[in-house]
């Protein structure tokens, strides 16, 4: 608010234009003129009135902007193949410029002045929410959007994000965000939520940018417990007895939500969990054991396609989740499940499968009810990781393994994986 | 120190290896490695031993690692000309990728890995210093150099950036800063640091970024006065009668100071006064006039060179500094004078030029003790700013013209300009 | 919570016992031990136990802890008289500490040393809220009462309080309280209290005690209009348009509640308003009138007395409001209303009288409707002041004068005042 | 200073007075005036005035306002005699609260009054430093010595001071405060200041009232080392080796400063000691032993009082040191040292005397060279005290009894005790 008092009083004093209105050019002509503008004075102008037109654009109007951004704003072949044969013939300063300079596209230059805007990277951040939203298939908005994950990784550098708490002393405006982002359990109200916030066997934690101090990019919950939890209901139930923080000896990582549909594939999951891990071990030297309680999104579909009937026999269901998370692939070799590919990508091991662990319609409806840990080691966690990312070997307990040998035998004959 | 901490039990806990002694490779292997290491983990190990080993390397070593980022590193003309043409015959996504991958030297990527390891920015702001100062003649140097520019002008981008007053109350240790980086007119002790703090009449503001808080970027010190001062031995005398600040008609900038080496030719100054400029008439609506009082770095040069005596006639001192301000231009016909060069780029006006202004023994010798107000004018700024971009057109007052053209008629007769 | 894990610790260290089970004497004992405890560390331990058992004691329990108090911790007479008399007899700083001590009852030493307990402060003001619940028509507890208040007077001096603003940004647990302790327009959910706090046309301001953060004393809620409005109902509506902070010219109090059962007749109202209208003028100087929209607690109890009719009729009703709060009076000459009090104690005038301003099923019942504007005009408010508190004089506008002169010629024939 | 723009605005707004020149009564009328005055508005104004003029008063002035104070708001016998008689006759609430209002000086109702005006705090505290420089020796002033001291124990109670670190990234007008109050081992220099805060075996904690948040009260500086250090140089040497905090395995107490003259007695020390023993262990849960080193300001003044050499041989200093601090006491039986009565009234353990541990000029001539350690070992610190308390029972260790027994032997043939 102060920021934009700031600007109003320094623009009036400055005698700026504010409003879109009083520009007769079309935003297209806008966005190359600020990239044609020569300093910060009118850029500031340019960008905000491109911001402001383009939140104010239908999706046709918007499809229109990334086009030209996507095409005209594109790099040009024959300038690239020109400056690199002259840095070829003469490598210098003056020729890698120019190659640099031709091998980026305008819009990279563009999307960077308006960054220039105060409070334009929320703005910019909602933009990529939209490209993605309506360019799934074009190509060229494909390319377009490959430069925005470019730029985006270097402004969302994880040496640039903040961690902080996010407890019941947190303010409301974050809160609501909170409750409006969790995407695994929904918080139902401000009852529900202050009663994953409040007890002291509860935290949550989110990373934060600080050009958006009040837009959490992506928050973890956490709940304290003795002994490793199968069942999300038993947890969150609202009868359940609390533990003082200092005698628990598991953190469980039972939620974690991606709050900005702009910023996907730009990953901060794997760093929230680890600084989070870190974190409470420094606070609790009482917490030995870091794990997850986390969903199978996928099992039923893959049980479906193979045609095995997946009852409420806990011990198939086990053997059959087992299975599934350890032995299912894409063609790339790596896990089918998403979750279980996020979390064994990050090092994790496959703890243990859950049957009757989530008896919620979508828990049902996605796994059977049945639900896995997933075990941050910090000692293995490295050589795990490494272990994925070569040879694609998961990391399992005995127990998961043995559950999953059981499948093969017992309940997969009808069909081959 | 917290962050420190967590690093440490982190890693504890991890058993990651952190001395530099445990990896046998070199640490140009080790960049090779970073970049290809595929997820944060093994990264954020990679990228602190880089950094470390960097920090207590000698200039040779630091020479030979450049040497590798700038030659190894670099891109791969083959590479990029035929993703270019798989691209042009083919343009889509994946081709695009491929494109901006080979087009790209694979050192940017190698800094922003860098860039994840806690505190690493203010590291590679230093290691940029290094490169500045031992690069200078060595083309090759120049272009990764430029890498590094172009990628710090996305991470310092003006919309990261955080003014912060700076005052007495202050933290010492931001403080010490202030007194080290002064570079116009030295602070000699905390004593003289505070008579330029804690008057009300007196104002320090600087620019940070949240991944530095402890290091100020630029800084620029003010006076609040009645009326256009033309001494700074007056302006900053021990036993001046100060002014309530509530009285003051005018902002004076007397000092701007560029704190980090590292972040040359990333210029935030012109952000800068202008902020301050504004924060200052939203709190003292009293205030009219922004002006600066600016040194004349090369004044008695260019009389030097062109063989002018240049005396302590006031009149003669102010005439010259006017036609030399006004008139003497680099062959890109811009000012010669880099301080006129800064603020007339900024759009501010050629206001008023003072013999007698600084009678340091360092104002003697640069200026034979003139100094010059240049004026921001906000209602002005922008319109001088695009005459001056455009045709070089300086704005000056008619003073000040006068000045130039009385030295035209009588002082340069023995020398065309 | 940080403080709470230094006294575990601490405790933990220094071997102190903890819980009430462990010292057999009763609290009453423990309390006459505590004064008479020699230094601070026993204290700390005695003074904790006997909040901890206050805390869990029945009704019964605790009248019985006050009648202790108030009998056997009373000052005695005759050593009142003996010191007194030596005092008299030999006028000096030990006679004078000797009579200070004797005529000091001990129960306030006990409350000063259970102070020091880490944060008491806000258990001792409970501790007083059950003292004026229990102790109404019992004598002895009226004067223990008195020590206790003396002491808050002390405590919550104006001088330590500190003016926060609340805002949908403060932290939520600050803000269920806002919920629960509104005590004049209750807000029914949190999505009512986002109407009242986050558009830039309202307000919420409260006094904290530096050793209650978490605790609100009193906050007052306020909107910002274009000139004064006259109904509660129209001011929050849910779908008012609301206006630019800066587009303001009167600032309406519409609701002061207090939060602390335990600091009653330790008033800050006063002080609240006066400091917020400050605040709020120097942030928008375009504000111009401030003024309250309050209830008439007491029209409807005084017709029905007086036998008058009072009905929808919005002339009559707003005539014997004027008259009853310009002319009403207690025995003591001060307005019978209780708003009006307070606010007319406090130099405000007695602006506008609306019917038809609450139509809430409260504020037909109370005062078929009506409701006041109370004026804090700055400049003449210390005059009212002085006249209201000495010769009892209520500064009123032409208009309340007129209504309630009409009401004397028109509406009250059937009965004197 | 935001709160000085508030009053300024509203005191504009209000029109109120400022100045002490325009009320013709005398300070002492004044201050009649304000315990008389009906509500907060004009007492505010009085009270400014009272306290602005008090400022500028010579210390004849001051004296005179003073006796005022002692003897016109003294209480009055007779009114005390009578509203006793009242009260006996016929105890309730209101013949106590005539009794109350006849046995408290109205002083006290001033101060308290005083105390609303913003920033009074501080300006009291410092009434009190002036009233104990002038008034040593008269026995009225004393009497009104005691009640101020009465007052502030209430408001300075320990449950409303903050503890918070001092580093060398708190603010310079609060580090300029730690250098001049410092009274123990003087700080030299910025540079000095920096030493005993930056590094990470150096800590620094203060007591701070909220309604002076720009005071230190007391505050202790505190070294972390491996093992008990007995050389107060050598622990402050510019060239020590310093260690990483988390290898201590003690916290050395070096220096405690009070800052306030006009809180004389209303101590502070021992909580502070024992919050910070408590604060860093908690952080660092190496550190086993809490100790400090103490100057022994008595020691040569004693030996030359009973005509003992006490020359350099160190078994002879440390013999005559320990025997001093262990047997030679006051009429009450407390001992004569004044820093071991402190600490072995807190409960600490007379642990060792180190001969050659000051030898500094000061050092030399209060004590020979000598200093002391004691040590608080948590969990003996209650019991020791109350031994302390009843019976004047030192805690002494083996080493210091021997030494004090070597003493009786060797030392004092030439004297008894």
């Amino acid at each position: 608010m102060l920021a934009d008092l700031l600007s109003t009083v320094f623009e009036r004093r400055m005698r700026v234009a504010r409003t879109p209105e009083d520009d007769a050019r079309s935003t297209q002509e806008l966005a190359d003129a600020l990239v044609g503008a020569d300093g910060e004075i009118s850029g500031q102008r340019l960008g905000r009135l491109i911001l402001e037109r383009f939140a104010g654009m239908s999706d046709d109007e918007k499809r229109e902007f990334f086009g030209h951004l996507a095409h005209a704003m594109n790099f040009d072949p024959e300038a690239v193949r020109s400056a690199l044969e002259d840095y070829e013939s003469n490598p210098g300063r003056a020729t890698y410029a120019r190659f640099a300079r031709a091998a980026e596209p305008k819009r990279q230059e563009l999307m960077r002045r308006l960054n220039r805007v105060p409070h334009a990277t929320g703005a910019l951040v909602d933009m990529r929410a939209d490209l993605l939203r309506l360019g799934e298939d074009d190509p060229a908005l494909g390319a377009l959007d490959l430069d925005i994950q470019h730029l985006f990784s270097s402004w969302f550098n994880r040496g640039f994000l903040v961690l902080r708490p996010i407890s019941w002393e947190s303010p409301a405006h974050i809160l609501e965000k909170i409750i409006a982002y969790e995407a695994v359990h929904a918080i139902q109200s401000w009852d529900d939520l202050r009663r994953r916030l409040e007890p002291t066997d509860r935290r949550c934690f989110a990373f934060f940018h600080p050009a958006m101090p009040d837009e959490p990019l992506i928050f973890v919950e956490v709940a304290l417990t003795q002994g490793v939890p199968g069942s999300i209901q038993t947890l969150l139930s609202e009868d359940r007895e609390g533990i003082v923080a200092q005698e628990a000896d598991t953190a469980v990582f039972y939620s974690i939500s991606n709050c900005q549909a702009g910023l996907a594939k730009i990953s901060f999951g794997n760093s929230l969990i680890k600084q989070v891990a870190a974190d409470l071990s420094l606070e609790l030297p009482g917490l030995k054991t870091f794990v997850t309680l986390s969903p199978i999104p996928g099992l039923t579909a893959w049980t479906a396609e193979r045609g095995l009937a997946i009852d409420d026999d806990p011990v198939r269901v086990q053997a059959l989740a087992a299975y599934y998370l350890l032995e299912v692939k894409r063609p790339n070799g790596k896990p089918r499940d998403p979750v279980a590919h996020f979390h064994l990508g990050n090092g994790a091991i496959l703890h243990r499968v859950h049957a009757g662990a989530d008896l919620s319609e979508k828990g049902i409806a996605q796994s059977a009810g049945a639900m896995v840990n997933y075990l941050y080691d910090l000692a293995a966690v490295s050589q795990n990781h490494e272990g994925f990312a070569t040879t694609g070997a998961i990391a399992a307990s005995p127990e998961v393994q043995a559950a999953s040998t059981a499948a093969k035998k017992h309940f997969l004959e009808d069909a081959g994986p």
